[in-house]
């Protein structure tokens, strides 16, 4: 289904950058579980960033919920979250209507809606649109947090420059909680956010990579064949604008390993079957081991430059060149791990709820 | 859901290592599809391989179409490919019941099916059952033909060895079609499979990465937000096993590029737009823009390996350890090719079903 | 999935009765789709109904489109449509809190929602929210317009009175398009208002049943075996508040015949296979023939009565006597024929775009 | 989809009457349910019965296992059941080819599958393809009855011959079990079968009702609004052929009731919330409220009969006489009772495990 995803717990989501609102329908998440509306607004923060490396899009985006909730808690029903657009400046897009921005949805979307796409600022294919799975991610990641399971993200590479992977993961998620750039080395956020001004002032823009960790997984969650966790992850992961590339463990590198080395050797522990490494990244088989989750997704620079570029007209199919306007973030980088953080939260919820039921994120009875 | 995939045309698979049969129902594929049985079988060989570096299993891997087919062609009807097990030496797994096999899905399995699983020769979560796959891919990718869209996967590292990359899509496609051990460049091929054997006498494995090419297939195909291309070809893709990793264009290394340099810019051509590169792979916005579409997937070394390895017995859950006995392959890099290839081919057919309606793939009606 | 139903085109519902907003995300139908918001005004209009035989709940249910159109059409991205509530009395239910009203969900939401849900006036299992529907629906008929396809219902029976059948089918669904009160013998109006009446004096309530027409429908509809047209049809109906019987064609009277009465025989027309009768109600082997679609659905009277009814309190357990207070409807068949009007023309848009691709109520290129 | 029904656990079946084969693929039924094979066999030679009433058709109908079950017990993997076509008599049927026979599927199914559907014996829409849902329902039965919940289905009426309803549940289901033609009262069995066999010796059929009850089902099941119990069960059985109304408690007559007479009134008993009456046939807002579960089901008569009829040649479009040949039943409401449990059973499995989680048939850890 196009802009819903998953099967117990789902979310639909909604709206165009200069459109009249955007936001999601969560559905399918088990009553009383807390909403805390300044962690969700936390995490809108997050998402929004701001500062030099970040447009100057002076919206709020407050997050209005009008259905699934009451009383502070989650009802059972659909969750309805809707952000309103204040600050749509459209004709700092008027350019743009018919001029295809390399690297961006423009010509797809011609190809798919035959012009009839609501095109300014990339419309539905605006990154925008991903506050909604921040929003409804939220939720998610608190039902997750209930259960006693965790997820951080970090800027691992940013234009290049590396941070450390997770070494502890309790602390380094907790570090990660509430940084507005989310490295686990604080050595590096200088020379990142470095790098990324040189390309703004460049005209430029630069990409990333992003790591993400889960703790807590319970094992025996995953529904091989064709809905290993996997699968799952990576499906709602390359949703994101500027995902081109998902692994898990030690992915891409794996395939130059030999298998002694790839192999994680089993060990008891506490009555638990835990492995001495973790190269598959806390899946074998499509199904959760109990070991740590690793992702890492990589983002591509932002397509958005003020280069001159090289375009085609959608309306006429003649060649044209294109310097576009207005705002635009030479990195996503920092902005996009809240997203990872929450898209991934989701599918996973999503993934319980099928493995124990719909019940499993709720309380004990109201009574 | 679980062994199924696809929504407008859809693949369950079933099946175990040492059951009575394995194989797939295929559902959705129009009327009026020939269904060659000497193409599926050249297929089955590909994936079955043979030779040194591939396990002894003397196995013709016979497919019974069961339903579906009707005087050659495909009727509309659910397509029934059944492949009975006959070869089954169950007793060299004998040891391996309870000692989880590492990098396996012994010990998840376990986590999920509480010991009622089929546990000889890994079950439903060997490698086996992705001859239903290439079986109901085979049909797949015969549809696609007929549409002009065609699809080749080489070997683009093993062992660290690298093939070079696509050039000419059509010839090299071609190429790959009958080639046992796929690679666009013939000079690499002995390396590699010495690499293999190398690791074969040691006891070992090596893994590989997989370059895949689709040509052919129309611009404005995929569903964003969730059904993305790239989310419905990485979900099918994860589903195979020891894939750790998947990537579409230049992947992983977008991260690490600028945006004036990752853009594709948009060109015309015979009254077409089309892009001057592909570091985005044939995809934007998660839709295809009607270049080549380009996936790269990383294979993890065969997990079962000669050298002894510590693991933990599942029923008593006590340390342990493992020295794996019979058969196995020192890599499967060959053989995942054309599983890739059919995997991709599937996951396109739902999705240009769903786009073009479920008659795309028929021929004018018989009359 | 809980609250979205259809699959190539689909429809989320969300809200509660006395929630901040109701509304329904309808996604995946075709770009360049006129929407009409007198139209869908209209259609509210007559599913809120009022007069002395419906509540006075004194709601302008005013549609809010929040995404998806553009320009006066749909864009092909979700079309967000929110109602706000604004008439919210609920002082007026709170003796129902804990009392569980017969006939109503107000026990079995407590059984799976565990005291979370939101109780006030139904909550989430209003009637009231089948506005969602209506106003999705609106666009999903305008859709099937374009296509020549017509849908029609109107109140075969209430409170024991009957109704003529279709006869002419495109005079009589004309006639219907603007009925208040829905009935194609102008003669049996007065009598089921008078009807209504009286059970309203008496404090009761009376049911009925909706029959609905759709014509040019295209022969070839329908996904047998399990999503057959009666399937998906029967799936959206059943899930009104209300309805607990649908049948299609002469339905259970089909049962008490004899085959050489039941089968309709085949004949040739302008080049096209009909029907000389149609008992099987346009529908053979889940399949549309091409003759009118025939649907009859049961709606049973409305649980809320103004009498004296036994209950128990569901947060105690106790039995308890309950005396409903406020506004409720004495009959709601009037209003519930629009409901299915809109359900079944969701149905029906989500099998056409299935069938014949995500284009099929597309116009020409915009160019 | 198609041909699969169900989420976490989901029915595909295949096959065309005159096939190589026809069977069903069960997914996602839990590990460890046993799985009988002499029940299996029992509950396929009920749905094919025999005698003078049903057609000769000498099969065994022998399931066998190809996937999932290992010592007698499900292994939570796709169960293959596989039924041999072994008595084809394609010459039959010959005349048939061409000419739509009224009341079949045979036109539709031209319309859909552009004459390239295997047409012998009504293909892929043989109520022969009802033995793959009794071989999965078997399964589906078992798991039902290991966690106390109980499925029954009588034959109300045939020919307009009346049975009795249930009255004492237990006793009732009892009964019905091994009955081969399954009436509650059994002064009304032989006044039906002389029935049918009057419709036989005019070369003519009868149809009938089913009426179906389900105890046990815990209340807090079904996932409003889309995915009502009733919307999930009427779903399933309009995929059986020949099902034409589907109706839940009371049912139409409802319609034709006051509120006062049609509310179940609450009371407690032993600590639990029940219902006076059942008029609403143990389902409330589209959740089951632990009453017992009531369903009636329109059985139209088999549309193959010997007398001469109307009909067109789908390849010529030419008007034409049909004189249909070979063996036919002049009913099968006595063989479709069974398929009703089935289907009603394979309903209930995936919505209590999507309600209560994966494992919710499972017994305790095999340890």
């Amino acid at each position: 289904m196009k802009n819903t995803f998953g099967s117990s717990i789902s979310l639909t989501i909604f709206g165009e950058s200069h459109g009249r609102a955007i936001g999601a329908v969560l559905d399918g998440m088990a009553p009383g579980v807390p909403v805390d509306e300044e962690f969700i607004a936390k995490q809108m923060d997050l998402r929004r960033a701001s500062g030099r490396i970040s447009t100057a899009r002076h919206e709020a985006d407050k997050v209005n919920i009008l259905s699934g909730v009451f009383n502070g808690m989650t009802t059972g029903t659909p969750i309805t979250m809707m952000i309103e657009n204040q600050d749509q400046h459209s004709r700092d897009y008027g350019e743009l209507a018919y001029k295809a921005r390399p690297g961006h949805a423009d010509m797809t979307a011609q190809m798919k809606y035959h012009g009839f796409q609501d095109f300014r600022g990339g419309g539905h294919f605006s990154g925008r649109i991903t506050a909604g799975i921040v929003a409804a991610g939220a939720v998610a990641i608190t039902a997750l947090k209930m259960k006693g399971i965790r997820i951080g993200t970090h800027i691992l590479t940013c234009g290049g420059i590396l941070d450390r992977s997770f070494e502890n993961y309790d602390e380094d998620i907790i570090k990660l909680e509430d940084a507005a750039f989310a490295v686990l080395d604080d050595g590096v956020r200088q020379p990142m956010i470095e790098r990324i001004e040189k390309a703004a002032s460049e005209g430029d823009s630069v990409g990333g990579r992003l790591e993400t960790a889960v703790i807590g997984l319970p094992a025996g969650v995953g529904e091989p064949w064709f809905d290993t966790l996997e699968s799952v992850l990576a499906h709602i992961l390359f949703s994101i604008p500027a995902v081109k590339g998902v692994e898990f463990g030690d992915g891409f590198a794996l395939a130059d390993m030999t298998g002694s080395s790839a192999n994680d050797p089993f060990r008891s522990s506490d009555g638990k079957i835990v492995t001495a490494t973790n190269h598959n990244g806390g899946i074998l088989g499509g199904i959760s081991s109990g070991m740590p989750i690793i992702i890492r997704t990589a983002v591509k620079p932002t397509p958005s430059i003020y280069k001159q570029q090289d375009t085609v007209d959608i309306k006429t199919g003649k060649e044209t060149k294109l310097v576009i306007q207005g705002r635009h973030d030479p990195a996503i980088i920092h902005r996009a791990r809240i997203v990872a953080d929450s898209a991934a939260a989701l599918a996973l919820c999503d993934q319980l709820a099928l493995r124990f039921g719909t019940d499993y994120f709720a309380p004990c009875e109201k009574g």
